[in-house]
Parts: structure tokens; C-alpha cells; sequence
């Protein structure tokens, strides 16, 4: 790519990026935008419109906010993502203030590489002057790149050691709240053994807690097997939901000139398309008549029958909940497993009934899948690609035929095809490694985001950034290596200089069209307007059409990641991505800050617990850096870059001190802070209430059936 | 070797063995012997005269004696190592039963090797026939070898698996018995933070603990640095026994005709030889008045001034001191560290004092300095004798240049310098590596000796048998092995047939001799006998001297471990070993049961925690058995043999889930088995006492001033 092509690209976004920017100055005034724009205050019943009709006081705002309006606001989570994007942001402009100045001038004066390497790249850039690659093999200048790399590393150790700091007193502060919260009374039991014969699960569960905390046991809710009695609890729900729907239209039918109104009706067979034609209330009403009996036989039976187990046991007192969550209470791991338990909405209940070697064998089983997913992904796009050929689509879907016999479009299809195969496979992804990470048997719907984060990380940087780089996926490179197991090293280095400007404009079009885009949220505009006009009936079909959803860290996180992954490697090869890259986590800082104030709601609360991920896939990209600039020494042959071989073994002691020190608070809640007093003594009735999974609330039913 | 040869060895140290049970039949049942052959029931109060004049009766009770004997005789350790014994034995057995009547019959009569092998090695013998080496290189008899590899193995993890299991009741059982003991009452806390002005150590920690423990927190006990007072103390009672030796003395010689006696007299200069003379007991008692107020001012010092920041907490419960061990306090990792206590007596006080960090240093600097022991051991040694050569020895000690000087003497020392350096620095090392896993900072004894123990096996596996079967130090092989990474199972698998009959001998020569000086503990005898008649005044002194001590598991655990890796590692290349390693476990569990029933006295009660680092070193010789198989196929080309490879993968994986499910209880006490009930209530205040270190005891001062 050269120069112009590359002032163009990035014109073109920062063009894009204004365009938005304005339609999102003009849309969001308007208030019938403003469940989309406010949904986060709205839902909290705070006043949507903003003070001035300033278009860039949402700047002002967002920069204005506290650490504690995110929180009180947006959540802990929330905040310490802000933490990790300040990080980023903080990283990038301490090296470019330090290199920007030093290594640009440095590799500009130096001539003594133009005249041998001009011609060997196809052309010379411009752009390519201001990289390292400028600078004669061997030539004394490199000392300064080898000082910038020790620069960065440092500056990147000091900062990760403040925010894990940070980010510990931020969870310690949330933890510590005099605030009664549901989960921090209950732990979760796993793996309780068979009862002895004429007792009861429920007895079985009690007597044994009682014996260990006879002061502060409250009681237990035996888990159940709720698959039958969820589904036909979800029916029901769909049918009151229809019911709404229908009265909705039939109460407006009635309005227009036509007292009597309309009756809506539907078809009962497939998809409301064939069946007999019935009256929709009528039919509802009967059919909820015929489930909530049907559900209220189910449930007597699940309470009954189906116990796993597993239970959550409830404490009158925090420190007992928290310290038996940390202790070993049987003497095989494998029985009366206690945990932590989770927010009681973001419980996975049909992953509680698995039992420890269930979890392990699926841990391990899909740790595995997992890897062969990073690692051959290709293979099954080459699959899916060979065999959706022409000719078997047509065979598939016959009525195709006729378009697919235009010249043209048969060239253009069977020209696209993988490439419509990887698109597809990669717009799945996410959703598969969700899958697969709540079929480890993980119980709780944020811990299972972690997971799925980390996957994609290792997905997202392995194979795009080291891809892009080397060119092939992974697997093809890698057979390469097995002859010459040192050469990963040395392959990224010498591929990294050819793809610095592609990262460049890739780092300038995420930002500019990607914060345009979040901040500018057509899409969601667009389709709650579609929505409204075209579906919506009832009030809380309205609701659900501008339900703004959380951030889905599950992506969000690796694709910043790939960013800081991407900025760090070329950091000292070619400082100019510096600043892209620190705008990228600027302006990315002051959007999402704006999104987490107005737009999103969290769906879960998991008290920072991503921060350990964060702080080590952060330490890993540094690792990939540094050893990147081995590589790239050796290949410029200047002998004392083996002064960089000390700086991945400094960050793996750094990552395992910074891992002992703070790791255990993350896992678990220290018991200084969960001793502190509350505000009013907890309601444990409600507490208890809480956790009952909708599918079995009604009339506390479960309540009574449970206790034997 | 060969046959002959062998078989005079081994009758020689038949002869032994038969000569030492003779002399212990004989000398065992005198009465002035008891003392040596029946101390641990001497000191429990039982009678120590065995029931019959029989010889051999001593067999039958100790195979008579049941576990539980054992336990209340000599603790669970003592019954974890019997575990550990029969375990190995009927492991032996379950192999030799398969293994000696079908292997043995295949190798003689295989004649394909006997011509072009008979002069390799020198000497042909006939012990060969019945090994591995004397089947033709890829004949299908090798089958029987590579099942007989799997059945070895199976065995090993069916048994290791039941060991575990068992180890695992005897903890709970122990630790559920009802008696008070001292340690489950208390915690260790370490790391705590510096206290706010005008807060005493007393009073933060009280404060703290009441805060999270409100019912249970009974009292706490701030640690001091005890280096000074327990220097003055030890000097006092090191007075005060001599008073009681002179005044035995002075009472003695009163009885003979003289009726005023001799006042016994010493020198106070160096070691009683020069210096003015003085009469005994006055110069005692003397000194005793002075040290003793020196004493007293000392500790009022100590427990003002030279509190450190470690404490032990007591709690009412045991429920609460074992949960407290296993949670988390602080936020940080590195403050208010709480662990479990153990026993008073064998608490080390001086590494109490020691912060996070520095024990983490400490600990990674002596693994470090271990493993340049174990790799590199042959070097200082080389230095050593270098250094003392004889003309250097003379300059050091003039007074044997006369001797030294005779021809003969002269080349016999100069002939075994190196050797004497070498024997002096293995006698040495057990004691050295204690010092180092004392100076980890471990703050008990038991682990402490679990440390060494580690250590000791891996010192003792690779040098004694890699080393002796490869020749030369592991530090030269190693050299080779670096351009060659797969070479070390080839050289090892290369090597052991060689050696199978030094080590059969070796293992002979350990049982008969080894187990022959166990049971009639004839050093022992003639020490207490020299000790009695020339040295003991006083009755303390007298029972000082016959003072068994214990079983020293830090250097029994890995010399066992060394005969089970060389059987292991022989039981299919040449099987007849495997009866050699049955007997030396069975002779070894009959004997040693002796001595734990009647001798040796344990001094400390880990309640097993010995057992994960033993299945861990069990495994560790399945392990390397199984590499050098997979590598003596390889050498016999029998292309089956790859069918091995899967076998070390296994055992790894039996390891992982092992310690998956056993371990952590051997790591923390189980809350459903601390939260059983007492037989009485715990007498704090006496609980509270024991842990009083003894240089502290006097008059409960502790107490008072302890409480500011």
C-alpha cells in the first residue's frame, strides 16, 4: 500500500466518522431516539435528555463522570473496563512521548538502507522511512530501539501493577457494601452424595450444615431438573405474551368507528400458516388454562422427583457464606463441592446438576475441541466450501436453478462461496465458543463470558494478527516450524514490517467507523424503528424493541485486545501506530463511557472478576512483543539484541507475582470484607426467594414441597 | 559379576543377617538391654518384656499388631509408612506372581542371542539367561515383555489408588477423634500489617479477629524474635543439668567410707582445660542466679520490644480454626496470611518471623540451590579434594607429618582423599538439606522433614541410579544429552542390563545387612553402653543416652524409594529381581513394625500428610520406568514396543486426577470432620499454654504482659 492509497483509506474513515458523528448530533435530540440513545437512564427512571443542545456536550459529560457514577451506574464490571481502556490509553502515550521524538528522527537521518532495500518490498513507501526497517543492518542507531523496547515494557509493568492494585480496592469497595446483596448469603453445594436410605435430600443437606455452622445455617433449596417444567413454563409464557398481543389489537380494532372491534385470529398449524382458522384470545385463554395445569402438575413433580445433587445453602451472615465457600468440607474433592454462587439471575440452572467428573471430562473435552478449533479452522471452512459447491446447492434448494444458470451470477457465486463460508463461520464464532464455554458446566452466566472471552482472545490473536502476518492459517505455518522450532520468532519478524501500514489503516478503521458506528447506533435505530412500526402491539413489546443489552465483554474485550496486541509489536518496529493505537483507547475511553452511562445495561455483576483475565492476556501480548523483538533483532543482526532475551522472563515473573498477590481476592471474597455490618439486617425470607428459578415460583410452592 | 561371585555375596550377607538375629534373640532379652530394645513402651508405661523366650515371637507381634496398634503406639505417620511398605510389597508380589513364571521360561529358552552375544560383555553369566537380553532382537517373544510392562503398571495404579484411599481414612479418623488436641484449636498468622499509631500488635490482631470471628475468637499470642532470651535460656539449663551431674557426683563419692564426699571441681576457661579452678556446684549455682534474672529481663524485653508481625490465634472451635487456615483474610495475598498450626513442640519459631516475601526468596533461591546440588554434587567435591591434597593436610595439621611420612600411609591417603571427601559429603548431605528446607521458612517440622525428604529423593534416584547405571554424574551425561534430547531413555535402557546384577547384590546386600543392623540396633547398644559406663551421672543423663529417637523419615523415605525405582526399573529386563525387592519391603514391614511398636519414638504427628509427596514419588519411579521401556524396545527392535509410549502418558494423568481428588484434604482439615463433637470441652487456657515457647514459660509471664 502506498502513500496516497493510504492517506485515502484513512480520509475516507475520518469522513465516515464525522458523517456519523453529526447524524448522531442530530438523531439522538429527537425524542422519540430517546430509548435508544438513553435506555441505561431511562430504565433507572433518571431524566433522558441532555442539558444543552450542544452537539458535543456528550463529550463533556462522559469526561466529566466519576469512577463511582460508572459504578453506581454501569456496575463494577463496567468499571473496571474502563480501567483496562485508561491502561491501554495511558501505555501507548507514555511510549509515544518517548519514542515519537526519538526513534523517528533517528531512522529518517539514516540513509544507509535506501539504496539496498528500495526495490525489494515491490515499492517504497513513504511511511516505511519512519519504521526501524530504515536502519542499516548492524548499525549502532538500534541501541535506541533496543532502550524503547525496555521503555515500553517497564512503563507497561508499572501501570498493569497500579490498575491490578486499583482495580482490587474497586472490588473491595463494592464488596464491602453495607447493601444487602442475595448472592454473598448463599453458596453453592455440588456433588452431594447419595442419601442414606428414608432420608430425604433436603434432611440429608440440612443435618450436614447444621452440624458445621450450627449458628448461622439458614436453610437449603435443593436444585432440581427443571428442563420439562421450564418448557412448558416458557409455552405459557408465550401464550400470555400472544394473549397481550391480541387484546392489544383487538381493544384498537374497537376504537375505529367499529365498537365491537375485530376479533384477531390465527391459524394452529405450522408457523400460523395452515390449520384451522381460530379465534387468538379465545385460544389463548384456553390454552393457558390447559398449561398452568399442566405446569402445576410438572412442578409438583420436579419438586418431588427430580432433585439432583446439588443445593444452595443459605447463611444468616456473610463471613460464614464466604469462608465456606473457600473451604474444603468433605474429604474427597469430589463430594459436597462448595462455591461461590452467582447473581440468582445469571445462575446457568441446568448446568448445576453435573457432577465433578461430568465437569472435568467436559472441561478437559472441550479445552481440547477448542484448540483444534484456533488451530484448524480452516479445515472445516475448506469442508463446508468444497462441499456447498454449485451443484450441490442447486440439488438442495432446486428452485435456485434458474438464477444460478446466469453467467454471470454462477461466476460471482462460485468465486465467493469460501469466502461466504468464512464469513459465516467467523459471524458464529462467538456464539459457538459461548456454547461450548457453558458446556463446560460452568454455573453462572459471567463466569461463562470469561471463558468464552479468553477462547476467543486466542482465536482472535493467533489467528488474525499472526495470520495476517505470516500469511495462512495457523496449522500451514506450523508444520513449517516442527523442522525449526525456533523459527516462529524469526518468521513474525521478518513478516511484521510488510504489514505495518495494513495495521495501521486496520487500527484507523476501527476506530473511526467502528466508535462512529457504537456511538452513532444506526443499526439499533433502524431496526427498533422497523420494529415499532411494523410488530410492536403492546407497551411491552415496544420495551423490548429498544432493550439496549450489556456490552458483551465476550468480544468486546479480545477485539481490544487485538488492537493492543497489534499496537505493541509494531510499537518500536514502526512507532507511528502509537498514536493510532492511543486514539483508538482515547476516544474508544470517551464512547464507551458514554454508552455505559446512557446506553447499556448490565446484565450481570461479577464484582471485577475479569481483571485477572485482562492483566494476563495483557502480559501475554507483551510476551508475544518482546519475543517478536528478538526475532527481529536477530534478523537486523545487532548482536547485543540478545539484551532483549531477559525481558519475557521478567514478565512471566512478573505475571506470577502479580498473579500470588492478587489473584486469591478475585477467586474468592476476603473475609475482612465481608464482615463488615450491613445497613439492616437481611431479609432472609426474600433472600431465599430470590434464587427460586421463575419456572417453579408460583405460589411458593416450592417452598413448602421442598421442606420434607 | 559373575554367578559365583553373586552367589558368595549373597550368602555372605545371609550369614550377616543370621548372625544379627542370633545376637538380638540373645542380647535383647537381658534386662539392662531393655532400654534399647523396648524403649517406646518403656516410655508409654507398658511392660517391656516380650511374652515367650522364643527367638522369633517377635515376628509374630509384629504381624499380629493391628493398624490401630500402630496408631496409638506410634501415630498415623507410622501407619502411612506401613502403607507405603505393603503397598510396595504386594505390588512386588502381584508382579512376581505374573511375571517370574512366564518370563523366565520365554528367556531360556530363547537361543537366538546366545552366539552373537556371548563374549559383549566380557563375561557371560548365567543370571543372564533369565533376562530381557537374552531374547532375539525383534522376536514376537517380546509380547509377553510389553504385557508384562502393562500388568506391572495397572497393578501399580489399582494399588496406589486403594493406598490413597486408606491413607485418607486414617487421617479422618484421626483428626475426627474426639481428644483435644492443641493445634486444631489455633492458627498461624503471618504477614500482618503494621499497626496505626498508638495501637498495640495485641489490639489490631484482637480487633481484627473479634471483627470476623465474634463467638469463637478466644485469644491471640503475638510471636516474638526468641533469638537472645533462648540463647540465655539454653545457657541456664545448660547450668542447671551440670549442677545436677555434680551434685550426683558429690552424693556418689559421699557414699564411699569418705561421709563428706569430694565437691566435684571444673575450669572455667575453654572446655574446662585451663582457667581458674572452682568447685562445680558453686560456680552453678552462681551462674544459674545470674542468668536468671538475666533471663527475666531479657524476656520482659522480648515481649515488649521484639514482637514481630506474626501471631497464633485460638479459637473455641475447631470448626472455625480449621476454615480460618483455608480463607482468604485480606484482599492482599501477602497480608494477614492464615495457615494451619502445627503441634506446639514442633512449631520452629525463628522462621515465624520471617515476611511473604521473604519466604518466597528464600524458597526459589534454595530450589535453585538444590538443583545445582543434585546436577552439579561432583564438582565441589572435585574442588575439595583438590584442595586437600597431602602436602596441604600437613600444612593444616603439622602434627601428622611424622605419620604421613611413611611410603605406605602415604599412597593409601593419597589413594582415598577423593573418596573420603566424597563418603564425608553424603554423610553430610542429609543434614544439609534439612538446613536448607529449615531455611525456606517452613514453620513446622514435619514439613520441614517432608521438604528434605523430596529433596533427598531426588538427589539419591538420578545420581545413585541414573548415575551408577550411566556412570559418571548426571552433569556429564547431561553434556551429551543436549545434542541428543531423546538420548537419555536410550542410554539409560542401554546401560541397566549391565548392571542388573550389582543391583540385585545392591538390594540383597540392603536387606540382609541394612534390616539385620535395623533389628538388633547394635551401634545403639554399644554406645549406650559406653555412654552408660563413662559418661552418665544422673538418671537424665541415663535415659538421654537410650533416648531412641524417631523413625527419620527424611532419609528412610528416599532410601526405600531408591530399592523400589531399581526394582521397578528391573522388573521386566530381568524379573528375577522382582522376589530380591518383595523381600526387602516384606522383611522391611516386619522388622520396622518391631521397631515402631517397641522402639523408636515419633516426634512429631503429621496425621499423614507425608502420603501425597510419597504416591507422588511412587509414580515418579513408575514413570522412568516406563520411559527406559519405551526405550528398551526401542533398542531391541521390536517395533511393538512404541505400544509403551502410552503408558507414561497415563500415568501422568492417574497422578493429575490423584491429586485432583485426594489431595486437598491432606492440605487443610475437611470441616465435616473438624465439626465433630469433643469428648470434653477444650480447656483454652491450657491450650493456650502448650503453645508458650519454653524459653518464654516461666510464671506465665507471657500471659500478663502479652496482654498490653
Amino acid at each position: 500500500m502506498d502513500f496516497s492509497s493510504f492517506v485515502t483509506s484513512l480520509g475516507t474513515s475520518f469522513l465516515l466518522f464525522v458523517v456519523f458523528m453529526l447524524l448522531f448530533a442530530w438523531v439522538s435530540g429527537k425524542p422519540e431516539n430517546h430509548v435508544i440513545y438513553y435506555p441505561n437512564r431511562i430504565l433507572r427512571g433518571l431524566s433522558p435528555t441532555p442539558r444543552t443542545r450542544n452537539p458535543l456536550s456528550w463529550v463533556k459529560e462522559a469526561y466529566s463522570s466519576t469512577e463511582d457514577d460508572i459504578i453506581s451506574l454501569s456496575g463494577v464490571d463496567s468499571a473496571v473496563y474502563f480501567v483496562f481502556l485508561s491502561t491501554a490509553f495511558t501505555m501507548l502515550v507514555v511510549s509515544g512521548i518517548a519514542l515519537l521524538p526519538s526513534l523517528l528522527p533517528i531512522s529518517i537521518t539514516d540513509h544507509s538502507i535506501r539504496l539496498e532495500n528500495t526495490t525489494s518490498n515491490g515499492t517504497f513507501s513513504e511511511l516505511d522511512k519512519f519504521s526501524m526497517g530504515h536502519i542499516g543492518k548492524g548499525s549502532p542507531r538500534l541501541w535506541a530501539y533496543l532502550i524503547a523496547v525496555y521503555w515500553v515494557s517497564l512503563a507497561t509493568y508499572y501501570l498493569l501493577w497500579k490498575a491490578y492494585k486499583h482495580v482490587s480496592e474497586i472490588r473491595a469497595t463494592a464488596l464491602v457494601s453495607p447493601e444487602v446483596r442475595e448472592a454473598q448469603f448463599a453458596v453453592l453445594v455440588r456433588d452431594i452424595p447419595v442419601p442414606l436410605e428414608g432420608e430425604s435430600r433436603k434432611e440429608q443437606i440440612n443435618s450436614y450444615f447444621k452440624a458445621i455452622y450450627p449458628d448461622t445455617f439458614y436453610r437449603s433449596m435443593v436444585v432440581t431438573d427443571n428442563k420439562e417444567v421450564n418448557k412448558i413454563w416458557e409455552e405459557l409464557e408465550k401464550y400470555r405474551k400472544k394473549l397481550a398481543t391480541a387484546e392489544a389489537v383487538y381493544a384498537q380494532s374497537k376504537t375505529i368507528g367499529m365498537p365491537e372491534g375485530t376479533k384477531p385470529t390465527n391459524r394452529t398449524g405450522f408457523l400460523g400458516l395452515c390449520g384451522k382458522k381460530v379465534d387468538t384470545i379465545d385460544y389463548c385463554n384456553e390454552k393457558i388454562t390447559e398449561l398452568s395445569s399442566k405446569l402445576e402438575a410438572e412442578q409438583k413433580v420436579t419438586l418431588r422427583e427430580k432433585q439432583v445433587g446439588s443445593a444452595l445453602v443459605f447463611f444468616t451472615n456473610r463471613v460464614n457464606a464466604a469462608s465456606a465457600a473457600q473451604s474444603l468440607h468433605a474429604r474427597m474433592v469430589d463430594t459436597w463441592t462448595v462455591m461461590d454462587v452467582p447473581e440468582p439471575h445469571q445462575l446457568i440452572w441446568r448446568n448445576l446438576s453435573l457432577n465433578y467428573y461430568e465437569r472435568e471430562v467436559r472441561k478437559y473435552t472441550i479445552y481440547f475441541v477448542v484448540a483444534l478449533i484456533i488451530f484448524f479452522f480452516m479445515i472445516p471452512i475448506a469442508i463446508i466450501s468444497a462441499s456447498t459447491t454449485l451443484q450441490n446447492l442447486v440439488k438442495l434448494l432446486p428452485f435456485i436453478k434458474p438464477i444460478v444458470e446466469i453467467a454471470a451470477v454462477r461466476t460471482v457465486l462460485e468465486a465467493y462461496l469460501p469466502q461466504i463460508a468464512l464469513i459465516v463461520f467467523l459471524a458464529l464464532l462467538p456464539t459457538m465458543l459461548m456454547f461450548l464455554s457453558k458446556a463446560e458446566g460452568i454455573p453462572s452466566e459471567s463466569h461463562a463470558v470469561r471463558a468464552a472471552s479468553g477462547k476467543y482472545f486466542y482465536f482472535i490473536v493467533l489467528n488474525v494478527f499472526i495470520g495476517v502476518t505470516i500469511g495462512g492459517s495457523l496449522y500451514d505455518n506450523f508444520k513449517e516450524f516442527q523442522h525449526n522450532p525456533t523459527g516462529i520468532a524469526d518468521t513474525l519478524a521478518r513478516n511484521l514490517p510488510d504489514n505495518a501500514t495494513f495495521f495501521l489503516t486496520f487500527v484507523a478503521l476501527r476506530f473511526f467507523v467502528g466508535y462512529g458506528l457504537e456511538l452513532s447506533r444506526l443499526v439499533p435505530l433502524i431496526i427498533f424503528h422497523l420494529k415499532k412500526r411494523y410488530l410492536c402491539k403492546t407497551e411491552a413489546e415496544v420495551k423490548e424493541a429498544w432493550a439496549p443489552g450489556d456490552f458483551r465483554y465476550a468480544t468486546r474485550f479480545p477485539a481490544d485486545m487485538l488492537i493492543l496486541t497489534v499496537t505493541l509489536c509494531y510499537s518500536v518496529i514502526a512507532p507511528l501506530i502509537i498514536p493510532f493505537g492511543a486514539v483508538y483507547f482515547g476516544l474508544g475511553w470517551i464512547v464507551m463511557r458514554n454508552q455505559a452511562l446512557k446506553v447499556y445495561v448490565p446484565t450481570f455483576e461479577s464484582y471485577g472478576r475479569m481483571w485477572p483475565h485482562i492483566h494476563s492476556r495483557f502480559l501475554a501480548a507483551l510476551v508475544l512483543y518482546q519475543v517478536t523483538m528478538v526475532g527481529y533483532f536477530g534478523l537486523r543482526l545487532f548482536p547485543y539484541g540478545a539484551l532483549v532475551i531477559p525481558l519475557p522472563i521478567m514478565s512471566l515473573i512478573f505475571a506470577f507475582v502479580c498473579n500470588k498477590k492478587f489473584y486469591r481476592f478475585f477467586k474468592h471474597t476476603a473475609l475482612e470484607v465481608a464482615c463488615r455490618d450491613l445497613q439492616e439486617n437481611p431479609n432472609m425470607e426474600r433472600v431465599y426467594d430470590s434464587f427460586c428459578p421463575p419456572c417453579l415460583n408460583s405460589d411458593k410452592l416450592y417452598d413448602h414441597v421442598g421442606d420434607a
